[in-house]
């Protein structure tokens, strides 16, 4: 975390700033390993150039910034009746002209309350900069996604042993998040999804209650948050004998899936991994049916950077962590989507969730 | 909600602005009916002065949006290739000078991009305006408040019946949200909190693997989301035979709890009602075991306002909704909070919740 620190520092003189105030949490999580919620309360790490960095924190926040913020020996608070922001500018040495602060995440109330404040001449994004040191995961990264990815699976496979017909998608959904919290994860990393029969070609489809029934497909896309990280995964499985053409949309699928992360290793494309599969789909007759992207980043939030797209011709490098989930969707009929997780390494692919992706038979 | 977009146009007039951009979820459900979760997209009801206000949507929420929205005859929808701040740019009949939309919820890049689109002169802050129409319930809302209390208070007899010695704090967690989605509601309010023995003295306690035990104070506090609108409730169980110190502390919480809600009236102030439950408590001398406020406005958001603290003489008129929760927390011994849900009438109060208040013993 020092060397993520030190990369801002770099990053401030690149740009010509005076001072960058950090205030997502999940980037001062990153930046220092104090992970909390303020819900409506300032949270700070302030880095001003020629000092060394602070966090300003509520003050019932203190002790556990103490404990868990790695490198940063000064920890300031403030109260409920302080004036956050005047705080701030007490605290800063000498005043800053040129300000980096994450535009994606601060309200305009916040804005201006802050501007008010610190009166700098001109206030800059650093979000940017923030999401692409965030695209390049650490081992520790890595094994941390790898415990969400065993967490997600052991639910999932809990919640496939609940499957019989009758059971509704709404009863398998709260079986799979009960599962979730008994395995320690901090909680769902979206809204958990369970897609019975013809409901499963919707992928926006809200689990409700329809019944699970013999001879038709089941989808789940689930996830969770283990430790502030992310997994999320997709299988689709038959209940009981399903129809021929459901079984060769499943193999399409399967073989998209496949194909594309046959493909990933850096120097590749994200839109080449995208037109693989789509390609495979599309060679099947089914291109009409994949009308999403193939995936997308994936680390302290569930949909981060990069964006697995046609267009998107950025290549992959070493440490990238991404989904990889095409679908065929036939209205009326079903739909099948198989996601993976994958972190993209010096010469190929670490593919992180391992549940069965042969087309299987429940219920 | 009609009449609540008249009050809009009213206000439109009062602070001579020439339209306004209402892009909270929340609020346009508030306005309109149209409930959406649009993620990143761009959602927005729009108000210009002299003509119909007009939704502008992300395409694939039109046809949602067509049936939901009330009273709303103009739909547009922009795709994701397009920019949202442009398209509504260019369904403005004419150049907008003074603009109001929510500072408290957007984003400043977001902020950047619609200001660079529209080209107004000056942005007002409409988020207070908002806030203090959906401070005053309907009947319609206070019924739907009603089976969000009904539906958290089956969920709580649900978890309570599962309480013995051994169990966990996670366990019953998992169980209680379990409880929430098969009856239906939206999902939790927030995070379900279970806290066994000393760990009820936190009031900002997290549920982990500590078990029930027998003698020990057990604390639930739990709410849900139905059909938008929160309800939030907590009580507090004796598993098996408590000792007298935590009966006496229950029996002073208890009074307080409802010597607050028989002050709750037209014209009584949240001071008072806070400064009442207060007195009760420091008549007992526990005056330094309650640190929080007594309760916090309930709605379609589970915190808003009003805020019902010490230091608030504003007065309550009919139709306000709030919780009243006071609490007393002896560190390393236990706490004990009893959270009702009120909503003020013409003469006094209703009080939404129903689960029996007296000392129970459990387990």
């Amino acid at each position: 975390m020092q060397s993520r620190i030190q990369r801002l520092y770099r990053y401030m003189e690149e740009q010509a700033l005076d001072a960058l105030f950090v205030t997502l949490p999940a980037n001062i999580y990153y930046l220092t390993g104090f992970r909390s919620n303020p819900h409506e309360r300032f949270l700070g790490l302030i880095l001003v150039k020629g000092h060394e960095p602070f966090l300003l924190v509520p003050a019932l926040d203190k002790e556990a910034a103490g404990t868990a913020a790695k490198g940063i020996s000064r920890i300031y608070t403030h109260t409920d009746t302080d004036n956050p922001y005047e705080v701030l500018q007490k605290l800063l040495s000498a005043a800053v002209r040129r300000v980096g602060l994450e535009k994606t995440h601060l309200t305009v109330s916040r804005f201006e309350a802050l501007a008010a404040a610190i009166g700098a001449d001109a206030y800059f994004d650093l979000a940017a900069e923030l999401q692409s040191m965030r695209m390049i995961k650490s081992a520790e990264e890595i094994a941390m996604m790898r415990k969400a990815v065993q967490v997600i699976e052991d639910v999932l496979h809990a919640g496939v042993a609940q499957v019989k017909p009758g059971v509704t998608e709404l009863d398998l959904v709260a079986e799979l998040e009960y599962r979730m919290k008994k395995l320690g994860a901090d909680g769902p990393s979206f809204d958990t999804i369970v897609l019975a029969g013809e409901k499963s070609a919707l992928p926006h489809g809200v689990p409700g209650n329809r019944s699970v029934r013999e001879g038709e497909l089941l989808l789940f896309d689930i996830g969770v948050y283990v430790d502030g990280y992310a997994s999320d995964i997709t299988r689709t499985f038959a209940v009981g004998d399903i129809a021929p053409k459901l079984q060769d949309i499943y193999e399409t699928v399967l073989a998209a899936n496949m194909r594309a992360i046959e493909a990933v290793a850096p120097g590749a494309t994200f839109g080449s991994l995208d037109r693989t599969a789509r390609a495979v789909i599309a060679g099947k007759g089914y291109g009409d049916y994949f009308m999403h992207r193939l995936g997308h980043g994936l680390g302290l939030d569930v949909h981060e950077y990069p964006s697995v797209h046609g267009d998107n011709e950025q290549q992959l490098a070493a440490g990238m962590a991404f989904t990889i989930e095409p679908g065929i969707y036939v209205p009326g009929l079903g739909g099948v989507r198989i996601e993976d997780d994958v972190v993209v390494t010096a010469h190929g692919v670490d593919v992180l969730t391992t549940f069965p992706k042969e087309l299987t038979v429940i219920g």
